[in-house]
């Protein structure tokens, strides 16, 4: 996205519409967002699967310092894509808002809820003058009075409940993919494999157990795991990677 | 709405006035709204109704999180058009003047105290500087001393009344079919259709139940209901879809 | 009123001041009364005459929604020109000072300190910078020691007081009919009837009584009324329409 | 004054400094105060004269409202020039000012202190940002421990002392009439005469005692009085008009 | 001094340095000390005189409102020269400063403590944002343990202790003719003759009583005493004038 | 990095995107830390190795003044490497938020919440205005619950783990070598020999003990200690700086 | 130092850096403190010498109110360079903190904390908008644990320990000069010798008593003590001026 010369006249103040009614920062952060690798979401009839891909640059970096998953509460997770320190801003807000919720009222944040708190708090940046709009999308995944939910938080602040999601890098593929193969029945372990399978057949090389991050809830335990390197090679291995032969 | 070089001396602040005393971002704030997919209000002799258009760009997306319409009270509801994070926004206010209404008079809010007060905090984003204006138009509909009351507000932060209205995309079109069919003696069963033909004759594809959300407030009841797909399509099969042929 | 290169380089800015010692902003807010349709008052000797064109674009629109008489308190009105929005807003600050005054010294407001303490409230928002000029002229009618009143608020903060004036679209014609037409000994009949006249006279469609607001306080009383659209035709029938051909 | 593009560079910022040590926006406060209307002011063996140029510009406008002289205490009056709104701020302050020093030290403030105040309020506004300067000239008259005092305010926030003064349109024409008319040992009535004779001399119409107003403060009652109209006829008809013709 | 292209990079803002590590702003400030006329300072054995150029441009004009002159407390007076309106508010915060050092510790306040609280007052408006710089030059005379002592304070904020000195226009004649003709055992008398003589060499005409103020403090009184015009006409007459002609 | 005019439309402002989504603004803070001489860390079995390139320009400067390594806690070190100013504001912070930590809990700070305290403060300054993001890249090292802990905070406030890490001048080199030499049995000692042969190989010139600094934090005390030259001179001998031959 | 049009892009905001990761702010700041005159510092085996040059440009001018040596408590000096206002802002927060220290622990502070702190201070004003940095550099001088120390405080908020520097004019030739004639083991007569050798063979014209100040802490009595102008002739006449002719 190149700006040209009548887009610049409105694209460096936040408090600021375009004469056809848009905000440009809001779509540069949403820019920030495709820089960062992918994220995905996938909503189950018994649990919610987040999945990130977390390859890392050198072979020095710890895998597990780069955090696209988090645990939010016992019940919530959130899966996030985009500028990494803006991220964790939000991934703070959100765990103080479930606390405060527990501690207020004796009961878990309902995840919707908790969606638009985030929502709210990212359209502040996005009016009022004086600081940018968050350069990050979030998949907020978790149970809610025993069914799985799945929303996405926008850079516009914006929540939206999704099937099945994918935000950051390639997200246009991973949605057209998880439009085609997604189906309402999938269970737990259907949807990990579609998951993975996503980020398999569309990223650029090859999914390993130690290139991949996978959380879940289940509607049962109702509590966010994340998994191990060894349970993500055992999924990897039903993933039909020769599809990508087809 | 292209901004000239005499215009972009002006569109950029929202606290001045151009030399003919138009408010430019103001005016972009509309534009804003027009991008967004438009909602329709009628009021009947014995109740209001608020539709919107609710089509979704993925099937993976739920419908019911394009929130376009809002209770705001048991006797209020709010249909939105434009940018939905800003929408956000001004209904959480909304919600909170009816609950403190409530809690000082301990009596519901009138329709139209709630719509002046939601238009005097959009004005003030309109004079004072260090933030942009709402990029929200609203259909304020309610039951008030036992009357229908149909409101909108609009970027400028002006509130009007009306019979049947619509704002968001195809706003013109709504507005010129409304003026042709509306009539002061509908009742609540006519509104419903004169808003689904509405939507129906003026948007680009067919309404279905799946692709338009209905609310009433009825003045018997005095309480704001949303309608479910099933009764949606009831009422669709009642909309002289051939209309459109003639 | 365009402006030229020399001219905007001291336009943009509410705190400075051009060259020839002229504040631009103001100017151009005066600019946005006259986009405003027509307000008339007239001072008579038994009372004042408010009366507004309040012709609206739709005939769904609510006339009342547009609102361009306002009581302020039992004994002053208000008539309004403008930006609809920055009405609102002087409206009910003078409404919270009638009755600030009200409680503190238990006697109603005096028209003349209303008018001022409104358009100190205006001056600062030509002084002092983070806001723009309010884009909106008054007249503020009512009964002081019992003599009748009449003062005009304008975007500068300058108070005026006026045997009869207008403000808004069609100002400079407004006031020359009034200058030919008004004498001091107009009762209120007489005056009701001057200000329909006006209105009839320079605007550019016939006058209808639901294309006008009018109201009224007469010293007997002390009361602002704001008369019925029946009474308004009566007053119409009167109002030498003809006078037009001559 | 018309700014050069040298002269642009510094002149739109009261905070700023031009290289040759000007402060612009001060200077071009002083054009607001031109395009005011004259007011003079006298100084005399037995009390200090207060006139201005009140001509209105239509019939209907009550010429009282056009206030270019102002009570501030029993003992002390203003005749301003320029912009209206901004010397009705002044006046304010300057009846504030005079009250909390009757309140507080029991006695009426004196003169040249109030003038200083003023003074002192009028230079925050050049040196501070975020608003501009005021665009009036104040000629404050008094009695002060029994001496009459004539003080000029000026856009910079200095105070001068004078025996005769004139501020707003046509200052210099003013001053030279004074220069070469005024006496020492002139007495209150030989004072109103000057003033009044200044006007009509060097204005570009005939005075009436409509477009003129004249207020006093004697040595003896230490009173300010404004003069009636009657009052003023009866001083222009000893005013050697026939001087024009010479 | 005029700003060329690469200099109005830097001058505008007072918060910033010049590549070459200049503030322009406070340059410019100085600018506005010389647009001043002058005012003198001379140290003698027995005490400081202060004198000034207080020629008024209209005979109306009360020359003691040309304040150059100020008695700040019994032992201390300072001369000014540049912007009236900022001389006057450093004045009132070097009485202010003097009193409170008199109510704190029961004793006045030094003159070179009183030098350095303005100075740092000046400071603060040349680092700080918001405001611009002091457009005055301060001189401060007084006497100190019994030790006469004179200071100057600049627009930069830095205090400097000088045997005699001018600030204002022709600042560097008056130095040149003081730096010729100062001697360390001048007495006050001696002192007075030197500071009148400086400004009737260097000015551009005849030095008269009504054109000059003088102030001294002497050490065996302690007292700051302003002379009057025949006083100053006495002085005068031994000022050696024909010293032009040589 | 050399700006171009289409990158200085948006890289002058923190609180603004690019239209494909960067932060200028955070990139040029790291050029800032690359301008820095470099520091390494090295994580090993039993402790946690920190050694930064401490050569100085003059002789006559104290070596110990030039401060990178910097005991946070007894368990905690950092290393710092870019605008020297910057980083010792970061590390006040962190040594204040070990203390508190400390006071509160009566437990030492975990070195990751340590490092995710000083990365939230960093990315305030990276989205909220009025400030520039910090210079400044930080190498943090200790003990946790026994285990060895390597963090790195960089400009746009992301926390990483890593095994062994160089930040400043070099950084690109120094990893290379890293990723060839680092073995993850390496112990204490092995650590030790590769950040000094790491330094020894990548800079520019001969390492000496005098222009290098080594600091420690062992499993066993859990006590972070800075070695003294003689203690490095000994290590050098070990250091194969023949390697450079090869 | 002269700007071009590419680094005029980053130059002139304090909270920004430029493409390369400069803050030109505190470059151009750097150069104000080379507009000032040299200040040299030297520390000796039984204490330290500052000294500064403080020829002074009139004759006229009291040599003492150049002040370049500042005593700040008992045991602790500061010689200044660059922007005197700036300086004094900075000896008064040295001084007020000495005095905190003193009063809340009981023992003077130390000079490696006091240093510390002024940089902290200066630090400030170059991230956080509203201010420009300070321009100048301090050379911190005292006694702390019966060791002589010497610091250096620079724009950027960067401390230095030195054995021996400059700041100010001329010091790179002056470093160069203390790098060959420093040697460790100087007492403090050596250290004055030097220090007054380096000032006469780097500046432009001869060192008289009257044109140098010269001040001491010494281990055993831990005073700082400035030396009389007779002492600094003994002194004088001791260094080798005829070096200069070799």
């Amino acid at each position: 996205m190149q700006g040209n010369s009548q887009q610049q006249a409105y694209d460096r103040g936040i408090t600021i519409f375009s004469p056809d009614g848009r905000l440009y920062q809001v779509e540069y952060a949403r820019e920030a967002v495709k820089r960062g690798t992918a994220s995905v979401g996938v909503r189950t009839t018994d649990g919610v699967v987040l999945a990130a891909d977390t390859r890392v640059r050198s072979p020095l970096l710890e895998r597990s310092s780069v955090e696209k998953l988090h645990k939010i509460d016992d019940h919530v997770g959130i899966a996030s894509a985009g500028h990494v320190a803006d991220a964790r801003q939000l991934i703070d807000f959100a765990r103080r808002d479930a606390q405060v919720n527990q501690l207020r009222y004796e009961e878990p944040i309902d995840v919707e809820s908790l969606t638009k708190d985030i929502t709210d708090q990212i359209q502040q940046y996005t009016q009022t003058g004086g600081a940018r709009p968050f350069g990050v999308a979030l998949i907020v995944g978790g149970i809610q009075n025993g069914e799985p939910r799945l929303f996405e938080t926008d850079p516009s602040g914006t929540p939206y409940e999704w099937q099945a999601l994918a935000v950051g890098g390639n997200r246009e593929d991973l949605l057209s993919y998880f439009e085609e193969e997604y189906r309402e029945d999938l269970d737990l372990d259907g949807g990990i494999d579609l998951a993975l399978s996503a980020l398999a057949e569309v990223g650029d090389s090859e999914v390993t157990p130690e290139g991949v991050a996978l959380g879940t809830i289940d509607v049962e335990t109702e509590q966010y795991r994340q998994h191990t390197d060894e349970e993500i090679a055992t999924y990897l291995e039903d993933v039909d990677t020769e599809g990508e032969e087809e």
